[in-house]
Order: C-alpha cells, then sequence, then structure tokens
C-alpha cells in the first residue's frame, strides 16, 4: 500500500458534538432510518476522475497538485494510483467507487493496447475490491478529452469516430461487468455543438438514438443486470448538448423506445446550469420514471461553469434525498461525488476531508428529510391542496371533453375563488427539520 | 376612425438608401424572393396587447401612455381601441393581427358576459377585416392576468379553474373559427410552479396534457383548420413553465400523442431566457417536425426577464429565417412582433415607428438568408461535413450492433483523425451577406 | 383597530422543538449573545410597501389580494392602512418599520398636497409609534412609480424632474426627521438608462452627485442625525442602474467626497442579481467602511429579477451576520425585510407566518455567525493565512519599490511554495455551526 | 522562416463584393476616414498567447493543434514559434502584436533563467520587427499559470509571492521596454478569491493598491513613455476578481491616487461576463477619463466562461468604435484580439481567415460608426434631450441646495410632463449604418 494519506486513520461516527475534523457528525452508516441503513440509503460513491485523476489546472492554470503517481503515462503509474484510491476508500468507509477509462489507466498506443490496459487495471483491482468489500457504482467511458472526440463520439460528422465511440463503450461495459458494476453512465460532453453553422442536429440526434440502442442491446445480450444511466447537462465543454436536462432527454428517449431501458444519472450543478433546482430535476425524473442515481455535486450558483463542488449546504441536500426517498430509493444507483477540491486545495488531507464533510452534509439532508417525510406535515398540505381532484365530477370532466367542461361554467356560473398556495408557511415547516 | 395616428400616412418601400424614418428600406411586400413575394413569406402580425392594451406599467412603475381609450373597462373603450388598431394595421400594411381576450375587451360580471363581449368585439372587427383586408393569424386565452388563474390553468389544484380554463379556450377557438383565424396559440404563463414545496407536477402535468388533448378533439369537431400551436417559455411569470423549450414540449407532446397535432411558436426572447439561441430552437423544432410560427421579438440578452423588444440585429434575424426558409416556410404561421415599446416610448409615431423598424430588420434578414441558401455554400460545406455517413458502410453500421462496430476498429486498426471544423471561416462566409 | 389579522395573537418565543408555526424557535428578543440582545443586533424592520402597499400584482397579472385598505387612493384608506400595519408590527414584536412616501398616502393632486398628506400620516402614526414602541428605522422617497420619474430622478433630462425629486426627498427627510428615524435611504431604480442611445451617462453622473451632496448637505442642516443610505442594484427597472453594487457606489462616492457621508443599505437580491454573493457585499463594504444596513430578502438564484423573497436558509444568513458581527453591528441600521410573500400567498396568516420565518432564520443565523465568532477557529485560519505579512521584511517590502522586491527574488533565488487554501475544511468548519 | 502558413499570401483589400476569403472586403489600411487611416484608427495587434501557445485544450479535452513549434518547452521552440507568429503578422497586415512572458519563451529553472530567456526572445524578435514593421502594442506576464500564483500574485498571502510578482512585472516591463511597445498591461485573474471563508479582501486590496503604484514608480523611472493598462474582468478563474468592471476599478484607482496614471483594456467578453455590453464599459470608461485599450474579442452572450471568440456581429462591433471616436480615439492603445479560434478549427488557415474575419467586422463597424458621427442625427438627439440643462435656470439649481430646488417646485407648482425616450427610433437609426 501506499503512504499517501500518511496516518490517517479510518472516518468514524462521533455525533453531531464531535469537534474532531477527522469524524462523522451524521454519517453513521449502520444506523437505521426510515427502514434501511444510512450506508443502503445513500450508497455514496467517489469519484477516481476528479480525486485521482485530476491534477490541478484549469482554463488559466496548470498542475497544482503533487502525486506519487505522476505522470500518469505508465501502467506501473496505474498501479501506484489504484493502491491510493482503494487506501482512500477504505479511510472513507465508501461502499462505492466511479470510474472513467482514461482515469484508471494510460491510453495505449492502438484501441486494442487502450483496451488491454483497461483490463488490466481490472485485474488489478479485483482483489482489492475483494478485499475492502468497496464495489463498483458504475463504469463509463471518457469520450470527451481525446482529440478524437473534439466534434462528437457517437454524433460525430466522421462515421469512423462513432466505430471508435461504439468499440470504447463496448470495453467500457465489459469491465464493468467484470466488476460487478451495478450501472453503466453515458455522459455526452461533445455529443454537442460548438456551432449551428457546421451542425445538422437531426443527422447527429438519429446517430445518438441508434448508438443507445446498441449500447442497451448490448448490455442485454452479455447479461447485464445494471442499470444503463445518462447524464444531462445543457452545456460545457459544448456550446449545446444534446442531453440538456431531463424534460429533453425524456423526449429523446421517447423517439428511439429507450424511456423503459434507460435511466438518468442526475447532477446537482448541472441541473443549475440548465437552469433547474435539482429537487426540480429529480422530482420531474421521479414522476417520469427515470430517475436513475445522482451525482452530488454542486455549482456555485454564480459561476457559468461546472465547479464540481462538493455539496455543503444541508437545507438544499435535505430537499434532494425527499425526492429520492419519494421515489423509493435510487435502486441500482447511488450517490456520486463528481466533485473536485478545488485546486489550492492541495493536501492529501484536503482530499479525505472534503469528501467527510460531503457525505456528512448527504447525512444530514437526508435525516431531515426522513423526519419530513415521517411526520407527514408536507405530503398532507399537498394531498390537501389537490384533493378536489379526488373527486368523481373532477374525474369525469377529464374523461370527458372541452365542451362538457365549459358547459359546466355557465350551467353553475362557475367563479372560482383562490386559495393560498403557503409557499412561506411550507418553507417555514421545512425550516422545521434543517435551520 | 380615431385621429390618434395623427396623419401619419402609409409606411412606403423607398430602399436602402431611403432617410425617411417613415418609410421601409427593406421592405418591399410585392417584392419575390425564392419564389414568393416577401408579404407571402414574412406573414407579419402586429400583437394588440403590446401596442394596445398596455398601459406602460413595470414590477416598478405604473402606465406612462396616455390613449383615448383609457380607461379599458368599457365596450365604448374596446371599440375606441379596435379602430385605432385597425389605423395602426392599416399604416403598416400588416397583413395580420394576433389577440387575447382579455387585450380586446374589458371581462365581465360573469363567464358569459365576458364570453358574449368576447363575440361582441368579432363582429366590430369583422367589417374592418374585410375592408382593410387584414387577416388574424391568430388568437389566444389570457389565462394568466385574473387572479383566478394565480396557481395555474389547466394545472391549476382547483378542478373549477381547469372547466374555467375549458370556457376560456372554447370561446377563443370559438372567436378564432370566426375570425377566420389560421392558427390557435397557448401559452402557459401559469401552468408551472412557484414552490415545488405545494406542487405535484406528476398530476399536473397530466392534466395539462389531457387539457391539450381536449382542446385539439375540439379544434377539429367544429372544423378549425388551423395550427394549434404552444409557445415555450422557461419561467417569469412563474420559477418554472412547463413549456419549457422545444426540447421539452417535445417530449410532452409525446406523452400525449399529440406530436402530429401540435406545433410550436417560437419567441426569439424565450429562447434565449431558456439559454438556447432563437436558431436553436428553430432548427430544432425543425428537425423534429413541429417548426410552426415565430414571435419574433428579442430579449435584452443580459437581462433575465422577458424584454420583449423589437428585433433590431440583422445578422441575428437572418439565422432565423435561415431555419425557416430550410423549413419551406412557416406553413399557416407567420411572423408576429409580440414586442412592445419601451415605456418611454410614450408618443404614437413610436408605436408606428417600432414597428417599421422591426419590419424592415426582418425583410433584411430574409433577403440575406434567402441570398445564403440560393449561393449554397453554407449547405455545401454542411454536406461535405457529413459525407462520411451517405456511404453503405456507415448505412451498415447502423443497422448492426455495437460488437460489429466495434470488431471493424480493431480488424482496420482504426485511428481516426480529426478535421477542422471551420467554425470562424463560416462565420465569415454568413458576414458576406450580413456584415 | 382593524380586525384584520383577527385573532392572531403576538408570538412568543417556544424554543426549537416547538411546533407552533405561531412560535419563534430561535428569535428570543431578550436573550443576550455576544453582549447584546437578540433586538439590538438584529433590529428587525418591517417594510410598509410589499406588505401593505404592493397588491400582489406581477408583470403577467394583476392583483390577487384583498384588503380592507383597497382601494388605496384616499386618506381613509391611509388610516386603515396603518391601523393594521401596526397591528402586524405589534403581533410580530418588530421593533422598526420602514416606508416609502407613497406606500403610507395616495398622491395628491399637487405636489404641495402630496406632502401634506404624507405629513398628516405622520401626525396618524406618531401616536401608535408612541404607544407601541415601534420606531422608524429609515423613510425613503419612491421616485420610481410614477411617470414623471420614467426616464429617472436626479439623473432626468428635464432639470424640472431633477427639481421634483429634490422637493419629493426634503419631504420624506422632513417626515423622516419628524418621526425619529434612525436612518434614510435612497433607491435609484430609475437613476440609470434603457438604453445608451439616448443616454450622457456622464452628464448624468454629475446631477447625482451633485444632487447626493444636496440631500446630504439638507439633512445635516436640519439637523438629522441618522445615516444617509444609498442602496445598490445592478439593474431592474433600468437596464443599468447607477448604483451596480458596493464597488461601483465606492468609486461614485470617493468622486464626490461623500465616503465619510454615506453608507450603503445592502440587499441580499441585489447582490445576487450582480452577481455577487451576500458576503461578498458585506465584507466588501466592511472593508471599505461603508457597511450601514441590510435589506434581508434573498434573490432566487434562478430567476432573473428581483423576487424579494424572505430569506430561508440558515448558512447563507449565517455568513451575513458574521460579516456584521466583524462590523462591530451595523450601528444605527438594521435588518430591514425588504421582502413580500408570493402573490399566491393571499391569507392575512401568510403575512404575519413568512415575517415569522423570516425572523426565526436570522436570528438562527446570528446566534451560529456568534458561535463561530467566539469560538474564533474560522478566525484563527485567517490570520495564519496571512501571517507572513506580519513581518518586517513584509512591511519593508511594502514601503520599498519593485526593484528591491524584485532583487531580493534573486538574491534569495526565491522559489515560494503554494499552501493548500483548505477550502473544504473551512466549509465543514462553518458547517459545525449551521449544518 | 516557417512553411508553416504554406502559400498564403498576404491579405489584400479586395472590396466589399469579393469572394475571395483570403480577401479583406473592408479592411482599406490605408484608406482615410474621420482624419485618419484605417490603420491609424484600429491598430490591430494579434495575441501571441491564444494563436501561438494555447493548444486546443479545455476543462474536458486535451491538445487538438498540431504545431512545428510543439513541444513548447525549449528556447528552439520558441524560435520556431517567433518565426511563425511573425509570418503571420506578415500575411495578415497586421500593425502589432501583444504577448506575455510565458507565452513567448518557457519558464527556467530559476526566476533568473526565466528572465534571461525573455531578454533571449527580445534579442530574437527585434529584428523581425525592424524587418516587418510590426510592433509591440502590449507586453504583460503571465502571473496565473503557474502553481506559484495558485493563490494570487500580489494579492497572494505569501510575500515571497508578492516578490516574485514584482520580480515578474519588472522583467516584462523592462522587455517591453526594450521592444518600444507603446503599453504595458495588467491582468490579475488570480487577483481575487475562491472562497470569502479563507480572505481578507480588505489586505489584499491594500497590497493591490501598492503592487500597482510601484509598478507605476517603476516605470516611470525607467522612462517608459507607454500606458500602464488594467483589464476588467468579473469572475473566472476565481470566483471573484478584484479588477471586476469599470466602475469597480474606478474606486480603486482613487482608493490609490491611481485615477490619472493608469487606463483600462476593456475586453468585450469580459464586459458581457460582468452583466455589462461592452459599449457601456466604453462609454464609463471614456466619461471618467480611463479608456485606454481594448480587447475586441466576444464572449458567448449565453455561456457562462471566457470563450474569447472573434468578433462576428457588426452592429455591436459598430458602437464599440463610436464610443471609440468620440474618445478621440485609443491613445496609444488598439484593438488587440485576445480571440481564440475555437479548439475544432486546427488548420493554420483556420488561424488566418478568423484574423481575417475579426479585422473586417472592425473595419466595417468603424465605417458605420464614422458615419453615424459624421452625420451627426444621434448626436443631435441627445442634445436636444438633455438642453433643458444648457439653461442658466438649471446651472443655478446646481449650485444651490436642495430647499431652493424644492422650494420651486411650489412656486411655480411644477409638474413636469414626460417626454418620449425614442429608443426604437435611435435603434432604426443605428440600423441605416449597419443593417
Ligand atoms: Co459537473
Ligand atoms: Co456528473
Ligand atoms: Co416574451
Ligand atoms: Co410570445
Ligand atoms: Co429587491
Ligand atoms: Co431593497
Ligand atoms: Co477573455
Ligand atoms: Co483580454
Amino acid at each position: 500500500m501506499t503512504d499517501f494519506f500518511g496516518d490517517i486513520a479510518p472516518i468514524r461516527y462521533e455525533g453531531p458534538d464531535s469537534r474532531n475534523e477527522f469524524a462523522f457528525r451524521h454519517y453513521d452508516a449502520d444506523a437505521v432510518i426510515a427502514g434501511k441503513t444510512m450506508r443502503e440509503h445513500l450508497r455514496f460513491a467517489v469519484a477516481y476522475w476528479h480525486s485521482f485523476a485530476w491534477e490541478g489546472g484549469d482554463p488559466f492554470g496548470g498542475r497544482t497538485f503533487d502525486r506519487p503517481w505522476y505522470p500518469q503515462d505508465t501502467m506501473e503509474a496505474m498501479r501506484v494510483k489504484a493502491d491510493a484510491a482503494f487506501e482512500m476508500f477504505r479511510i472513507l468507509g465508501a461502499p462505492y467507487f466511479c470510474w472513467h477509462d482514461l482515469d484508471v489507466r494510460p491510453e495505449g498506443a492502438s484501441f486494442a493496447e487502450s483496451r488491454d490496459r483497461l483490463f488490466e487495471w481490472v485485474d488489478y483491482v479485483q482483489p482489492k475490491m475483494k478485499e475492502t468489500g468497496v464495489k463498483c457504482l458504475w463504469g463509463t467511458a471518457n469520450m470527451f478529452t481525446h482529440k478524437r472526440f473534439m466534434s462528437g463520439a457517437a454524433t460525430n460528422p466522421d462515421p469512423d469516430v462513432f466505430a471508435y465511440a461504439a468499440a470504447t463503450v463496448k470495453s467500457c461495459i465489459d469491465a464493468t461487468h467484470r466488476l460487478g458494476g451495478e450501472n453503466y453512465v453515458l455522459w455526452g460532453g461533445r455529443e454537442g455543438y460548438e456551432t449551428l453553422l457546421n451542425t445538422d442536429m437531426g443527422r447527429e440526434r438519429q446517430h445518438y438514438g441508434r448508438f443507445l440502442q446498441m449500447v442497451v442491446e448490448y448490455a442485454k445480450k452479455i447479461g447485464f443486470a445494471g442499470t444503463i444511466l445518462i447524464e444531462p447537462k445543457p452545456q460545457e465543454p459544448s456550446k449545446h448538448q444534446y442531453d440538456y436536462d431531463v424534460g429533453t432527454i425524456y423526449g429523446f428517449l421517447k423517439d428511439f423506445g429507450l424511456e423503459g431501458e434507460v435511466k438518468l444519472n442526475i447532477e446537482q450543478g448541472h441541473a443549475i446550469l440548465a437552469g433547474h433546482s435539482f429537487e426540480h430535476e429529480l422530482h420531474l425524473a421521479r414522476q417520469l420514471g427515470i430517475l436513475g442515481s445522482i451525482d452530488m455535486n454542486r455549482n456555485d450558483y454564480q459561476s457559468g461553469w461546472d465547479t464540481d463542488q462538493f455539496p455543503n449546504n444541508v437545507p438544499e441536500v435535505a430537499l434532494a434525498y425527499y425526492e429520492i426517498l419519494k421515489n423509493g430509493g435510487l435502486g441500482t444507483g447511488g450517490t456520486n461525488f463528481d466533485a473536485k477540491v478545488r485546486r489550492q486545495s492541495i493536501d492529501p488531507e484536503d482530499l479525505i476531508l472534503s469528501h467527510v464533510g460531503g457525505m456528512d452534509v448527504c447525512a444530514a439532508g437526508l435525516k431531515a428529510a426522513a423526519a419530513m417525510l415521517k411526520d407527514g406535515e408536507l405530503e398532507k398540505a399537498l394531498t390537501e391542496r389537490y384533493a378536489g381532484w379526488d373527486g368523481e365530477a373532477a374525474k369525469t370532466m377529464l374523461s370527458g371533453d372541452l365542451e362538457q367542461a365549459a358547459a359546466r361554467v355557465e350551467a353553475e356560473n362557475l367563479d372560482p375563488q383562490p386559495r393560498s398556495g403557503r409557499q412561506e408557511r411550507l418553507e417555514n415547516l421545512v425550516n422545521r427539520y434543517v435551520g
């Protein structure tokens, strides 16, 4: 094992009054709320990329971190990095991890070599997974960093790139399957455009839809029992991305007959960039039956790029888990931290403590959400507000036609009076649990 | 007739070098380009509401205008207003107008009286339409101003409001039908929410979908041959509106089997508020087969509310008409100015000249777009970029499976090389036509 | 007294576990923290305008509220409204209120009548203030609603409007002085522009600066001992407002020699609209010595217009009060709720409970801020981070020149190494107090 | 010389009807308008960094370009790159270039070596400048890429970094001076913060102000006759940058007595990111006497990060040059393209043609602006709008006090009536020149 994290001991739960920054104040993995342990509810996953592959660069600056696995271009570095990663999983008590092919191993000189290296990494980590009990929440393919994908992967104007993307996804599903991964994710950062002037959205959308069908068919064929997930994001790196938000993807899935096959991995930060609250996207996906998993990393509300920060606002997080609890949980999905420490947070402790803080914020949010749901006042208010629709007359109206509905207005000289929406009272109610 | 506009004579085309602000420099209604007159291409419509019903208020200020038809709460005012409106249509040579029920007549004490007043207005303007040749592009119901709709119309938690909305839309379709209107529009400013805490999106979405089905069925029943249109907008007045953007509405229409029945009325300003360029929304709607009509009013890019300004940027407008020309035109749709003069533009001349400027900008944009399409360089670049997909191998790949595509990568040791996207060259090309 | 609020009893503190929505869970007015009672720290004020003058309209809808003082155009309505207002102050236990002239009385037929009516209101409420102990935090003039101000007040192109604005402000300062108001506020919603095409910012800025000097001189002359405050806002209703944000106003005050005479009333919502966090604006104003008072109402982060909502996020509010505590409090300033209930919140209870919730969120934030400051870990981290600057060498460098500083780099072959910024650890630390 | 650009011949002016993409349609360098040649008005500069140092990476992707001077870490690469750069300057007929130290040469192992390498580059390009006549518009120091600057340069919590920054700027001013540069620019991408939790803005602001004073003093001492310029930007890479916008910097300069010593280099894209139009920032800087130079690169209005695109909208650019003409030109400043080709624009032709398009858009804008100013209608409308302020009564009022102004309102029973702001008419007027 590496000694990268020095003598940092596994993080333990010490309760809300603890002043030990290396302890959980809320996340008590084995504590049971709403019928399951917190571990089972939250299903935390650490992302390989931000914590182990990203070197601290931004559009105006280069590497700030200094890690034993740099430079990352050898298979020996692959192993040193994997050792450190599993050490961090162990310290955190994180039950899952997530990965892209490019995070875990350097590309080879040919596709075949790249694929072989990926499987070599699989071989390397499988014993570690067994030993630590850490599992793979999902795998995914990085089809946005290499210049071959600069104009898209499945939506590239060059069919050879589509083929390359197919090969890449196949290898990543294969690897995910071998690792017992519980989901497979697609995020299409380059599936979009920089300028409409050189883009045929109709054609690209057809290719993208067909690609996704092929992915679903292949996963079935090999017996991959996990969920196929798409992650929405409106823009960045592209000017516009096809997977804009939940509403947009829903129409896309319907068009290709995939609304029963594919679910969504929803990221708080991407919801915000699309002009939505996180709970909006979760609520909508829940109602449409396509809520799959979450990336629990916030975006700065005022920075127009993807900041991928750890969550730190319990009231916001509570509303997210409230939707998840109403969804009956996330099924095979989980809570992935697609979050990176700031590039000035250069110490190994920063890596650990950012996750500790994020896990604790989620745990606090979950507890609040569970209490809200159990007490039931919010649900009761909702039920009462729509009670009129539970009556027979309303049901009859819905199954009737426009003239019938209109006729009643005149027959009864209807003059419906507004009732208070009580927004502030409901906000106060929520604050009982998080304030 | 009113003398509100004094002695302003009908606006004539005088050509690009005219310095007469009461003349068109680009809009030559009878001039033929791309096989149709400019009048037929552009199908300009004036909106009753902004020009005749809005009094110059904003969230921080009251009425600034002074019009002979104020206060607008009598049926006599209805007539004075209609007289002025038709005088303006005549001065502008605008072939169409659009209206909400609440723009054209005051509400009555009951629904029946409101409806009767609407028909009284219909009776009043029909002779004017005949006399002037001005036609109705579309009618619509204002279901957002009155407090009964404060929590939604079709999506209201109170079924009686749904009924009231049904009656209202029925009366407005009836009026549109009587006026020979070529489309009927729905804009759901209150079909959304202020807070998720009191909202069941699933339930509201079902009611909304059913409502739309009922509208479509009724229009068919009465033999209304026009197009039913929905107008997307992401937010304002609501925190979130269900008709967010083209992509979102597409999924909604699919869910209720309406994608072949309903098209979209796309507003430049709403596209911008949703984070899209206008041409993006037009392009997407075109590709999805649901482009119906446009509201040609821009939003300030940096004001986060609906500014509904007249278009004034020819390069932007040219890209919009380029999409429309590629769509084969707008069918029954047209170019509506859902635009208002600034509240400081208090003179009658401002009303006229804002429209003159807007019409001229559209005409200039149309000419540029037609020339671009005719010269064909932009289309040629597009065709070349995707040429690879026209080959048999690409088609075979699309009808094959993931493994077959992947197998070729290894068999041929594919290493696809990027080709320039040429964005700046294409931008330069466009500037040949508009710069 | 009016019976508008029915039998709602004065709100009492019941502690964090109370489930009574008509009680405070955090605001215990007489409880002492950090050396002062919560009442003295927070200095809560209710705004006359949002709660008593606004009728529930928005850009797309009209009045939704139904109040005994409607229509508001008589002096009898002035009295009914004032009765209800003081009843609410009493119920809430709010020590202060704030007002515009237009909120409290209808305009008269001439300036003189308008001014006399204002003083009549002063006479009417003075006994109430004495009786209830409720005081005036600040008064201000509404110079944005009437059409005479549509192109600005002090910055109007018409000098007569400048004069009218001068008369208006004079009357409002006089009234504030008579009421014993502790501050006087200027907010220049129309001191900006809609389009640069008709605007001479240089000239308008000079007029605005001179106007402010005249205001300061007059306040001194009459012995008004309160603070003169400007409230920043970047835009809305204007496209651009001269009082954009703290940084901009600072330069403006310096230009007119007013940086020692005028302080700022900073609104959370306006900070957000300007692209800043609230704590940023407070921190900057504190460092520049111009932090005066706060408007504690949030803006929806994703709505581009002024939503003026009650605060509901304790972690955010805590960071604001942390800055205020570091400022040594707000002096004559206070915590004004420039907040309105949503237009669907139509019941009298909504008015009360929105304030109760807002007051409680502020109280919880204050408690957290005081505890953070007392424990001192955040301050300690800050001190350590800048410790290098406390040494003699650093001070010498600052008083030296560029060459001397540069020479040391070579002489010592300096290669400064980065130290972690520890952002996540500090965020975790803050969450100990609010999470 | 390199043959990187193949046989691309110098770009010539061919007039508006040219269809040769390798020709100017508007930029006729020697043509005289408004008393100067276009070359003298526009003073175009090419930026070394975007065109020669940036490799096509973005936050989600790596290098896409392939250049003969890669990898850029040797002094031989410095020469190959400089050869290509000067070849491009010659092809474009660009009279100026701009640079950062890090663009032109690789860093050395010590500060001294870095500085020596910079001077070696100076020695290398001086003969080229003499030969081609291409001059240095400005130089600047890159104090944001290296990790030593991750927490700021002059505002770093570590005084040693301040010293390093001083040495760096000294070396860059020295180099600029040797090259005969006409300005020296500072852009403080890291002079800001990521989180207020670890930041003392007061202290950092003092250090920053002192640093700027030291720079000004040093420039004077060595006889550098050029202008010292600061470039505003609100955020990115930092969450908040101290040089937010023109208004903010003005207050900062006043605080440190530098408003007569330092001017601004204003970038269109940064204006937009700060919520302002470009013409707003230019107008304000003009009125404050601190307009120095421009970075003529646009930001996508809907991408919240710095997109640094070439200008392509003539109407917008015309309004910018209108302000510049009213400023009497830019003095020692110029029109720098701080613009990069999109990362998919990988061909050498893209580099050339993006600049050709940008130069042509600027030339077209300049021509329109000059014609507008010459015709004088826009200015005339402005003069008339403010005419009231030219009278004696208005001047007397401004030099009087609040009571005097107020007294006149009552004495004359003033009731000022609004006059139309004529926004749309003025927009139409502008469109005569650009539409
Ligand atoms: Co993200
Ligand atoms: Co993600
Ligand atoms: Co609109
Ligand atoms: Co519209
Ligand atoms: Co506000
Ligand atoms: Co306020
Ligand atoms: Co930039
Ligand atoms: Co720049």
